[in-house]
């Protein structure tokens, strides 16, 4: 175990992690970049894993009250440490989100997002790391569990913001709705132009009107082999603006 | 009224059309181009219209064996006639969707394709002539009732092929979910680079495992106004390889 220290690039933030468990990746960066917020909504992460998402979002926002739900205690102990590190008020529960909706009180967020684990139990096998599998897999929770938890404790017209893999886009879909949150924006992310997308960034309105925008895809590198455009972009962070503008 | 013959591009086919009630689009091109077929399949085309698709079928495999579905009996008489001006062997049954699992045996096609109406009944004024509103709205029928006769004509791991409206695309993967058709490829088709999708493909399989491939969107129009080459390639016809190879 050797902890380490990155600069987020977004703000003057820096984030403690331990690369035996989870490092944070591109899809909390995207999912922090496009997802919608509004100046003091109340903020919910479902599997905040060591507070990445808090930290970039306060980037974007700093009003935001935001709540971040971890299982395992090191690493809720290694977000707490970062919110303090960047002296930054969010509030840390360490608890399963199978009971969320024990742990606060119903429809009482304004946003609810989420980098859960990917891949499904029967996909190939587990890290032997518990942390680092259950990033990874649904061993303590799955898809269903995390849209149900988040249908609960939003707010009226409150919003789901997920990413996900690609070729999940079905299942995603499938429980946004099923739990009355109608999927509003669709962004597909390919690794390079013509390549079949790999990642996926949704929002939801609970208790939305159907009907979905799809943008044009988001690329991450060129045919050179660079980031695109859009994507430095988002790596540059919100002091340029953010998100859709 | 005033019908007229429409070259159909894809190996000799000739279309008699009628632009009062309803003309052949790219969607259909696109749906034809893109379905998985193999020879000899038992194919239903729910809400055929002047039997456009399968003739665009046809011209790709010629041993498919298919059945079109259409309502209006204008429609239905139109598209036996292009049948008889073609010298193809389709049966065309003149019908209602919504009672299609009466009219054939359950679990008897390999594939269901349909190129539905794509309106909701609340959005907007819908035409006077009234088989220009029942191809362009839900009047008769809505996609619920469409998918749910698919998922009951298909035999097991059967496919389902349906263009749409992009902004639907929750809708539609919700509803083949619900009756136990797995969406497997969804390709979406942007009218210009940069530009939101507006129409999508989709094919899903009855009782298939979830996981989706999410190809680059298909764009119709480059920079430059002009079609792209892979639409080109779409509208040269299945002379040259089809759909995806």
């Amino acid at each position: 175990m050797a902890e380490r220290i990155d600069d987020l690039t977004w703000g003057d933030f820096r984030l403690i992690q331990n690369p035996d468990w989870f490092c944070f990746s591109l899809d909390a960066v995207i999912l922090s970049w496009y997802a919608g917020i509004s100046p003091g909504d109340r903020v919910l992460d479902l599997g905040s894993g060591n507070g990445v998402l808090p930290l970039l979002l306060l980037a974007r926002e700093k009003s935001l009250q935001i709540t971040g739900l971890e299982l395992m205690a090191p690493l809720a102990d290694l977000a707490r440490r970062n919110m303090e590190m960047n002296r930054v008020d969010v509030e840390i529960v360490c608890g399963d989100i199978c009971r969320g909706t024990e742990l606060f009180p119903k429809a009482s967020f304004d946003l609810v997002v989420s980098n859960p684990p990917y891949e499904k139990m029967d996909h190939g096998r587990l890290p032997k790391e518990p942390l680092k599998a259950a990033a990874r897999a649904e061993v303590y929770c799955d898809l269903h569990t995390v849209v149900e938890t988040a249908a609960t404790l939003l707010k009226p017209l409150g919003r789901f913001a997920i990413v996900h893999r690609a070729k999940r886009l079905a299942e995603v879909i499938y429980e946004a709705k099923s739990f009355g949150l109608e999927p509003k924006t669709l962004l597909l992310i390919a690794p390079k132009p013509g390549e079949a997308a790999n990642l996926l960034f949704m929002e939801a309105v609970k208790g939305g009107k159907p009907g979905l925008l799809l943008p044009a895809p988001l690329i991450v590198y060129g045919e050179d082999g660079e980031y695109t455009e859009e994507m430095k972009k988002v790596f540059r962070g919100p002091e340029g603006g953010t998100g859709w503008k």
